[in-house]
């Protein structure tokens, strides 16, 4: 984490500070700026009930199609929070465009935190100018820690990226989705690079990346109201800008999809309570959407997430979850491995139960599961599930 | 549940004994047995991964339409146990179709407990002889007590039912899910009644019996690899058989209804870890469809279970849950109340959180979603989740 501290995007600051929103003191007001216009994408939420600034910042990128500052609160969601809430999202990105001196046009907001209480908006008022006078090239950390909810640790990564011959990066921050396969905890993810990237190539970029990183960390229909990815790309490496068909778009898509999947590991890693991180991968599907049906199931299932933190090799939980997801799968000719311990062969005991036990308890845990039915296969990310998770979370508003 | 203990139903006979199944020298084995042949029926587990005694049973209903006994033992599932499995489920028919006297053909048999272990068949073949020997019509709470695996209490249900001038009983024994939301573990219910029913009035009774009751305390799909729900009615109350057309129908559909109703509102009391039943309705949705899947997602949410354990009346939760079901609402026009204390209205606070929250705490909670849509509603049952739940799963098959 300490070569984070060296992170630097040309043309990009941050800030993070303390507004006051979170009882505790810690930071909880992140500004995110360029110095000049970005193209941006996003990809947020699917459920119907969708926080006040998700819908503001959906809207403004469907519009402009570039954002040049986020404004982002920890503590406190604005969600459920009505025409106040709508407000309140409109107010907090007025008042950054004006202490930043850019277009409103050009600000998105999000916030993270408990639901259906109103935003505590003149603390953020006051704090604004402060933020914004904080704000460094320096200082991504500051902004990843300040957008932290229950998360453990700040989550940053960085790739280098070579495009003919100019030597761009690209960055990004997260905070946690809490759980792994949770109903609601909060993703957020801000991605931030110096590559000129075309706005149709940025927007498939992004939803590919997604997918296969984010996307495979939780159900789709589990998001939260408030879970969004927004990227910004301000082109300052002054590279011809890349389109989807352009050569340099895969070097593009790769980096960007190498910086989602960290970031989803780190989460994965810090899920709230966890003890281990949870690897399912389903292999010899017929299909992707067949494996990644079964993987979900077991990923999402709670005994076998319990299993893995008693550091017990149930596989018998594992092919009940995978027997229950809705996808073809045969019994009699699926095989198991726990961290590669072959566990169970043609649906029975193998009798390997203390080997694949005394495999358990690293920092990652990996289920393979083999259907010998096709050739597709998909990986699944989760961690366990902990008394800790449930003390987190029987005490979250209160 | 003293009353039970003075629950006899005509020509059905029960006991319960400890074969050494389980470690800790409970009882495991129980046999239910009529006096003559009964009209049967089953529902079982719609997982792909089935037990092999599941499969077995579900053959010999399908062809006989009917059944005399059935042992089940708890303890070992005889799940993902491959040939071998297949044949311990066929011998334990065949043992207990010898000791009663009966057609091996009418002799059903479930089993519940872990997963992918083979039966210590020996133990049972043993045990077989002293389980028929123990059979006595005031026996059905060693039956209820012999099936349970993380239950702490058995559980028995009965109904009186008069019919034309007959007076006849339904009664019923189950274990529970472990958890109400779960993955798998194991819901197992037996029926008995003296009515006389045809097979197609039976068949159809205990689908609708089923449909609103243990299916409404989880979702579908998360079955187990071993649930099963079997109905026998040996017609020793001599009336004129039931069938779908005639005027009795309703009066038995409603009194098995009470009975699954009943067993249902007991599993969940009994949640593994529970503190707290969880009684989620739907109001004024547009189908009944929709009502179910939103009331579902709010009951499958780990975040509303926890939230209920925390005595947090975190309605955030609840609506996040309510917009992700995929189902039609309107967070500008929902309400929701916590045991009638309404905490949203049209989707922002009332401000009565503490009223709500000094109002939890109760054996049971009552989550009201009120969506204005529509006119048709649904009602599911689940519990609060707690770390004695991850404690209980954390450690089952070591």
């Amino acid at each position: 984490m300490k070569k984070s501290l060296k992170i630097r995007v040309p043309g990009f600051t941050f800030s993070g500070i303390a507004a006051g929103i979170k009882q505790s003191g810690d930071p909880d007001l992140a500004i995110i700026k360029s110095a000049v216009p970005c193209t941006a994408a996003g990809v947020f939420t699917k459920n119907r009930v969708k926080a006040a600034p998700v819908r503001l910042s959906m809207r403004r990128l469907a519009r402009m199609k570039q954002c040049q500052a986020i404004i982002v609160n920890s503590g406190n969601a604005n969600a459920c929070t009505g025409n106040r809430g709508a407000e309140d999202a409109r107010v907090m990105t007025a008042l950054v465009a004006r202490a930043l001196g850019i277009p409103e046009t050009l600000t998105c907001v999000s916030s993270t935190g408990i639901i259906g209480h109103p935003m505590p908006i003149d603390a953020i008022t006051n704090a604004i100018p402060n933020a914004a006078a904080a704000l460094s090239q320096a200082s991504i950390m500051d902004a990843a820690e300040a957008i932290m909810t229950t998360d453990t640790f700040p989550k940053v990564s960085v790739q280098k990226i070579e495009i003919g011959g100019l030597r761009g990066i690209i960055a990004g921050i997260a905070k946690g989705a809490g759980m792994i396969c949770p109903d609601m905890a909060t993703m957020l993810c801000f991605l931030f690079t110096d590559v000129s990237v075309a706005h149709e190539a940025l927007v498939r970029a992004l939803k590919t990346s997604t997918d296969i990183s984010f996307n495979r960390l939780t159900v789709d229909n589990d998001m939260s109201t408030n879970d969004t990815v927004i990227v910004m790309a301000n082109g300052l490496l002054r590279n011809r800008p890349i389109t989807s068909t352009s050569r340099h778009y895969s070097t593009f898509q790769n980096a960007l999809s190498k910086v989602t999947s960290e970031l989803t590991q780190m989460i994965a890693e810090d899920g709230e309570g966890a003890t281990s991180k949870i690897r399912v991968e389903v292999e010899s599907a017929r299909s992707v959407k067949e494996a990644l049906k079964i993987a979900r199931a077991i990923a999402g299932s709670m005994l076998v997430k319990t299993a893995i933190y008693g550091k017990d090799p149930n596989w018998g939980r594992i092919i009940a979850a995978a027997g229950r997801a809705g996808a073809c799968m045969k019994e009699e000719k699926t095989d198991i491995r726990i961290n590669g311990v072959l566990i169970a062969k043609d649906g029975a005991s193998t009798g390997m139960e203390k080997k694949a036990g005394a495999s358990m308890g690293r920092k990652e845990t990996v289920i393979t599961v083999r259907l010998k039915s096709g050739r597709q296969s998909a990986t699944v990310f989760t961690c366990d599930l902990t008394e800790e998770y449930i003390r987190i979370n029987a005490h979250y508003t209160t």
